[in-house]
């Protein structure tokens, strides 16, 4: 189970402070007595600290997440439903859930409120932080804690968030917003807009995937017994109805404006030179079929991270890719982070 | 201005039928006397039969839709707001509009009621029918017309809607339906549920565009005076906002579904047999970035029709690509007409 450490005072970067904001985090493995044995793993925009879960097939003794070698820690970002500071936060002052007064918050914030975890379970030095996709963009702002970061691992997502991306965040939002219970953001949480979250979960999941999968897993299969002519209908509204039962509206829609805000070039610099600046060695991960994140952007990200390799994964999942193919992109992290680890060699069962 | 011709009663492959349905068309130049120059243009989801505007760098002598050389037919959709048999039809027996009962169609019905119309006009054979995207649908639909159709040209399309496609066209109508106004396709023409649809629009500009053309044309450009934090959302916004101006959220959903129905092989055997008897010259235009209906279902058509020749069509602007790049589809498709077309030898001004 998660544990919840409560961050007094967090300065947010837009201005304000969050006061009383919990994080939600899991540990495994033991940490050294010198504290530099950590492992920070960062979790996409609907997931959680869990990683044993959803990169169960990446974690374990041999594999790159190994409790018996370093310290794992993963922490729920800021916005999410799952334990850290969110819409469904009581506001200390009033006693009532911020809901749709939750502030607007930045990718920086969320590793801001991070690394105050680490500090309070005493880590001098991460090892390696690795992330795919929201996780990727909180991995690339760690490296700006300098020789805090010794390594990174950035998967399916670039430096910024693109046009193209910020445009499918828009188009969701506006799903949610067309449901009447939406009501800009003020709403019974027995009652939420339900529908709007499906629909912009289930455009979500085609942006996650691709024409590929689709085809070959559904082709124009009909779908017996159910309001859906199709089965290419019946798993989205699935997905949807999945999501609406685990996620809230307002946490959705406050998360992909963070997301929305990665940029590790704001007030940084030029974007090609803030880039050049990310010297610890990094693991880029691209999957050919990202439809949401596409090669070109982490070609560009190993075109100008100077100490970089970019590993392209062929797989017919997309953007999921990173979190399906974990066999491929375990084996490969685990050959490339050998050199670069700074603990000591370890023994590993391929 | 479109000419409306009615279909006394028109039989629908799903059973029953349209008593009086309404189908608008433009014509443009003069039928011969034998009735054999018509070239039939096809118009996609949210089009109209003003292809003088829409395909205008096609249109006018010397270039494919050239009314000095051909009898220029175009047919609205059925489905359509713009003046076909559609949800906004008033139904003869009540004096009311169908709404939400309008009849499930397909794109076979679509064809079937244009055939009436050309009947109309005295059309006894098709030199060239055009179209792309669901303009494309109907075009390979005329193929089964045998004789009747000498050629056509087919763009930014499969032979069969795709699960791919069908997942994109269901999440836009969840979109709608979670708008309190849509109400089961039940509405004020005057409160309808604009939301919704201008959301559905959304995700659709995105499956039209391309990451390329978002990135290029938008980056992370913010969006001054407005309540958008970002150019590529305003555009959206403005975009689903437009759609919403002109169209009907229950002819949305129909013509979405009526789309997904396309499958040249229904009840006519093995889709790749159904493919290589259309024996018509077939010119194929695939666009490289279309996110839709992406290249390899091109190539595919490519593949299996005997007669065909695949242009492809390298292009930022994604599957909308087919109405952008009116200047190399228009050049492209005149040279390889000019030896299939039925008519006498013309004169080029390329």
């Amino acid at each position: 189970m998660a544990e919840t450490y409560i961050i007094p005072t967090l300065t947010l970067e837009r201005g304000g402070t969050l006061r009383h904001a919990p994080v939600a985090y899991r540990t495994w493995g033991t940490l050294n007595d010198a504290g530099t044995n950590a492992l920070l793993v960062c979790h996409a925009l609907t997931g959680d600290p869990d990683v044993d879960t959803w990169w169960g097939g990446m974690f374990g003794p041999g594999r790159i997440l190994d409790p018996t070698a370093h310290y794992i820690v993963a922490c729920n970002v800021l916005g999410s439903p799952y334990g850290s500071a969110s819409p469904l936060t009581t506001v200390p002052a009033t006693g009532h859930a911020y809901g749709a007064a939750f502030p607007s918050l930045t990718i920086r914030d969320t590793v801001a409120a991070h690394k105050h975890v680490l500090d309070h379970l005493g880590v001098q030095h991460i090892d390696l932080v690795i992330g795919g996709s929201m996780g990727g963009m909180q991995a690339l702002e760690w490296s700006f804690y300098g020789a805090y970061v010794n390594a990174l691992a950035v998967m399916a997502v670039g430096g910024r968030h693109s046009a193209w991306c910020i445009g499918w965040s828009e188009a969701q939002r506006q799903a949610i917003f067309a449901d009447a219970k939406w009501n800009d953001g003020v709403y019974d949480p027995a009652d939420p807009p339900r529908q709007g979250l499906a629909a912009a979960r289930m455009m979500a999941m085609l942006s996650y995937r691709s024409a590929q999968e689709f085809d070959q897993r559904f082709g124009r299969d009909k779908q017996p017994g159910t309001a859906a002519l199709f089965a290419a209908e019946s798993y989205l509204q699935y997905q949807g109805q999945k999501l609406v039962d685990r996620f809230d509206a307002n946490c959705y829609v406050a998360l992909t404006r963070q997301m929305d805000t990665h940029d590790v070039a704001r007030g940084r610099g030029e974007y090609h030179s803030v880039l050049a600046n990310i010297t610890q060695p990094t693991f880029i991960v691209g999957i050919d079929t990202d439809v949401l994140y596409p090669l070109h952007e982490q070609r560009e990200l190993a075109a100008h991270l100077p100490n970089s390799h970019l590993h392209v994964v062929e797989s017919p999942y997309g953007h999921d890719g990173f979190l399906i193919e974990q066999t491929a992109i375990n084996n490969a992290l685990l050959a490339w982070h050998q050199p670069y680890s700074t603990l000591a060699a370890r023994p590993v069962n391929a």
